[in-house]
């Protein structure tokens, strides 16, 4: 899960400086703000610190985020004829800012704890691309695919070939795992995603993988956790909404998993908190292959002192 | 699942010349926009046109509608503060014109279809009160609950009097079945369920039962559905993720269940639409309980002809 964000006080103060992509498009506010919460929080990793539409841009998808509306995208893509102005491209050069940023935290880094990368997914990434910015419902990605399946195939096609490629530069620019996020997929029933989805996903892994271990994430995908499994990674990132042990036994246990602790949890008192989060330790009964993690990207609202405790607890709880 | 909507050419005419909130407390104008559904689409049921939030008015958390944005709450409930400024109402006299516009559609549907009232689940109605509006995270909502759980449960306990009291006073006004929306309660996981949502379940569906079947509904439920059905109603609505006979299996096989055809599937190609209503009846099996419905409300981009070409589908192949 991203770990910096507003909820950090040295956060804001960059961004009150710089916005999000200046950031982003800037090794050292890369290397700054990652360093964030490894510095402050104590944590086992640090995590790339970077957006999920940079591959857009590239693509021919141009971006802007506009004040509390999030990404949006001007001209979006919504059928085949729009696919006319995509174009591959090689993330080495179009998105060397992120690989340098890479480099240098490895250095910054090194001997403490490792650097996991990370990028979105290629339905994930065509929500964006197709409704034009954040969405509910996500109608207007359905209608591409259920009414035109074959440029839709085109479209998850091209992102998995672009991301899957940008993965595999993030690790050989050092970057010791990576996160795949498949972040609004549980809108998708089960035979939806075994067509649209589980085959380009299949392909991005087998173009990013082999070199580090690979995370493959979602939310609400409790109904989906089999076939993510099927699609491809080497650790199933499961959300908040159903028990670790649930999901885990969803995935298969001969897989590793990471989660799930419910992340407003951590608006709530510091005794639910921790009883939340032995709940979870409890669930995964110390068995290897289980990364405690939050079950969803951290809310701004959250206050840093209940972090830090719960990296502190989990760390005395499973100390060996 | 409310019928009428955005997307027929007869319901944006009335909207044009009324905002949602004036429908909503003009008897007859819920009269005309109830009955364009019925008559255009051929369906089995009216449903009633209403708003969820109407109860929250007289409660004492006023709202509105902002051009785009949806529904704004002013002046949010954020904690146990703000419970002394809510009061219980009586509905027949501050929801009057919902009741009125019920027998007025009584007299206009008799002989026809039945009528379908319906009402918001305590949880669902206080994300909105807590946010102020839509959410998708409902950090506040689940801040209130983990931080001042006892406030939380006497206003989901209010919450629940005064929409069960709102729902038997529809059906003693002529509404032959009810329908309860707990559309957002899937962001939640079984034991926040239990401990925070079922208990007020339970007294919303004592309140308001015994005179017509009750139908409970939530979407992102696949992992709840045995403890809605635990909570109460006499028929059990499933979202498109999961399908209708998993859902069915989850919710337990000896009660009636509704759904489940993907609302974004009316926007795909007729063969991929019939097909998909196809493995919906397939699923079902032919058994008694089950209500072919969608999966979720209705798309407002959905051509109208589409819809028509279901209920014609669903009455042939159901036909006896």
């Amino acid at each position: 899960m991203r770990q910096a964000g507003r909820y950090m006080p040295e956060y804001r103060a960059v961004r009150e400086r710089h916005d999000l992509l200046e950031i982003c498009r800037t090794p050292e506010l890369v290397v700054e703000v990652t360093l964030q919460p490894v510095r402050a929080l104590g944590v086992d990793a640090g995590i790339l610190f970077s957006d999920l539409l940079l591959p857009l841009a590239p693509l021919g998808i141009p971006f802007r985020f506009a004040a509390g509306e999030g990404p949006v995208v001007d001209a979006p893509v919504r059928g085949g004829d729009d696919l006319a102005r995509l174009r591959r491209f090689d993330p080495r050069e179009e998105l060397r800012p992120v690989l340098d940023a890479i480099r240098l935290l490895r250095r910054e880094l090194e001997g403490k704890v490792p650097l996991i990368g990370f990028a979105g997914a290629p339905f994930t990434l065509a929500s964006y691309a197709v409704e034009g910015g954040r969405s509910t419902q996500f109608a207007a990605t359905k209608a591409f695919m259920y009414s035109e399946p074959r440029a839709w195939h085109a479209l998850a096609a091209l992102l998995a070939e672009v991301v899957g490629d940008y993965l595999r530069a993030q690790a050989e620019a050092g970057a010791q795992a990576l996160q795949v996020f498949d972040s609004w997929v549980g809108v998708l029933d089960a035979p939806d995603y075994r067509e649209f989805v589980l085959p380009h996903l299949r392909t991005l892994f087998a173009r990013a993988g082999g070199l580090v271990p690979l995370i493959h994430f979602g939310t609400g995908t409790s109904h989906l956790l089999a076939l993510q499994r099927e699609a491809g990674g080497d650790v199933i990132g499961i959300d908040w909404r159903i028990g670790l042990d649930e999901g885990w036994r969803a995935a298969g246990e001969d897989v590793a998993v990471q989660g799930n602790l419910e992340p407003a949890a951590l608006l709530g008192t510091r005794e639910r908190l921790l009883a939340r989060v032995d709940d979870v330790l409890a669930r995964a009964g110390g068995r290897a292959g289980h990364i405690f993690n939050l079950g969803h990207g951290i809310l701004p609202a959250t206050p840093v002192e209940n972090v830090k405790a719960v990296v502190d607890h989990v760390h005395a709880r499973t100390a060996r």
